[in-house]
């Protein structure tokens, strides 16, 4: 669907520290021959840090960037952490809590939400509705977080990551101009659904695919990202953030909008630039969506942003206590 | 917010067999004295049979209900189940799936969403968002499921089942006029937030508190209920769904559309009458809805409808299996 008066504000992330595959091989976690072969820098690793607290960093990191926008201004809080419920500090202890508890207070609507690794795209939608819904409506925080690396004990092509998007209806840097959903009917094959898919979301959009500056799919693969949807889209890899993408691994529903920072923090985005964004989920559900760059914030354009803007360049800082 | 051409087209519902009190305290697992005190009938108690299955009964009791509608012509499924991920059949298990494998298909959206006890109010908020976003879209199911009765191993106050809402933007039984959530400030009492909630949605609305017909609470002890909430309001216990709600148990996500249900089955509601749904979940979390009855359906008119209204009066029908 088209999306008019849906506007990012801010993106906001948190990656925890590195481990290089450097590290993992020499200790024996994973194989040097697959990793030469797959191009792998690395992935990030939150050890101790759950899934809420690496929201809440990302949250936080979100409204630093958004200097008129507070936690209170919020109409709505959507949440999309894939951790378990009444298994942490207390029986039936919500996640979403946490986040109402450190950030925004009890009287902000807090709902939880999964979709798998397409969560922030359904949040998106859902919350687009959600503010055009009624004109008193203004702002809503989607925060997303999970750490497949962490929760499988050992390093392979996931990461763990935190981020948050602050959504407004009325300006932000980059307008949401259409976002959709899809998953193949059976014996349809996925790629062809996707293909569908992005041809209606650039429609929707009103531009080409030409126009497209850049494109963020999940991290994956190089191989199959390659060989299959890339070329499939009429794109090369270098359309995409893989190379990003192979040096943090996959972060669950986190890939996409890490990946967005990391294209304006390394320049490779400017006003005006349209970026295809590409969810591909557990059980083949798809999400797209279109966004143009109207501005490109100043926090991309400092000193510090561009120095730290590439995990990969930094291998192997950190070994995770196990 | 007013909720404008957003409709109950049907309410499913599924509710496990019923464990009379009686047998409860005959087999020492709960107190005589505080079952007389608090007057309870008993509770649905699900055993074997786990949240995704029980929302797929109502599911389809929903369908049955909605000749016109079938799982083909949804826009969107919300399923609220508080059940655990990758726990059950298989590890990355998504809830949802079961019920997109067995009602829907893939093709249709299918977003998990949880928000308490409160749940369904909020699912009800986001597809009503959804489906105004754009005409292009008609119709969304709502799933809730939990098993507190099951899960806590014992009979107690709470009671395990699912519903179903489709909710459409074109015609239904009844018309859900607004809908709010709210949760009270740090050292604000609840009765005074639920007071104000009540009172803005009422307000919404466009009725005042004397033209509703009855008030479903979610079901807890009657005597905090008596004397707390429901004369804060100016109602008295004959306005609500209590004696219903006693006999089955607090459900979790589906007290109040069980209730709704229930209401229609015994013929305590007429068309044009009002019927407010209050929702309290964990962490003080508030929801409300008014909806106008725009018809009574057919299926609720029926002989064997009537039959079947009233669990209670069946108590100690099975004893479940442990």
């Amino acid at each position: 669907m088209r999306t008019p008066s849906i506007y990012l504000r801010s993106v906001g992330v948190y990656l925890p520290a590195m481990v290089g595959l450097r590290t993992a091989i020499a200790q024996g976690r994973y194989p040097a021959d697959e990793a030469e072969y797959l191009r792998l820098g690395g992935a990030a690793v939150a050890a101790e840090v759950p899934a809420p607290e690496l929201a809440l960093r990302a949250a936080r990191h979100a409204f630093g960037r958004a200097h008129e926008l507070s936690p209170a201004d919020l109409d709505l809080m959507l949440a999309v952490l894939t951790c378990g419920h009444g298994e942490a500090w207390q029986p039936d202890w919500q996640p979403r809590h946490y986040l109402q508890q450190h950030l925004t207070g009890e009287e902000v609507l807090t709902i939880e939400l999964r979709y798998g690794c397409c969560g922030m795209f359904s949040a998106l939608e859902m919350a687009a509705g959600y503010l055009q819904a009624t004109p008193a409506r203004h702002a809503a925080l989607l925060v997303g977080a999970d750490t497949p690396g962490t929760d499988k004990h050992g390093i392979d092509k996931h990461g763990d990551a935190g981020c948050a998007l602050l959504v407004t209806s009325d300006e932000g840097f980059a307008a949401v101009l259409s976002l959709d959903s899809a998953a193949p009917h059976e014996a349809e094959p996925t790629e062809r659904t996707l293909r569908d898919l992005v041809d209606q979301t650039l429609r929707e959009a009103g531009i080409t695919p030409t126009e497209v500056a850049k494109v963020a799919f999940p991290h994956g693969r190089r191989d199959s990202l390659a060989s299959g949807t890339v070329t499939g889209l009429g794109l090369t890899m270098a359309d995409t953030t893989w190379d990003y993408g192979s040096c943090i691994g996959h972060l669950g529903v986190s890939d996409q909008f890490l990946a967005l920072d990391h294209l304006l923090a390394t320049g490779a985005l400017r006003t005006g630039d349209h970026v295809l964004l590409i969810g591909h989920g557990a059980d083949h559900a798809l999400s797209c969506a279109v966004l143009r760059m109207l501005a490109v914030p100043a926090e991309y354009t400092s000193l510090p942003a561009l120095l730290f803007a590439w995990p990969g360049l930094f291998t192997d800082p950190v070994q995770v206590r196990r």
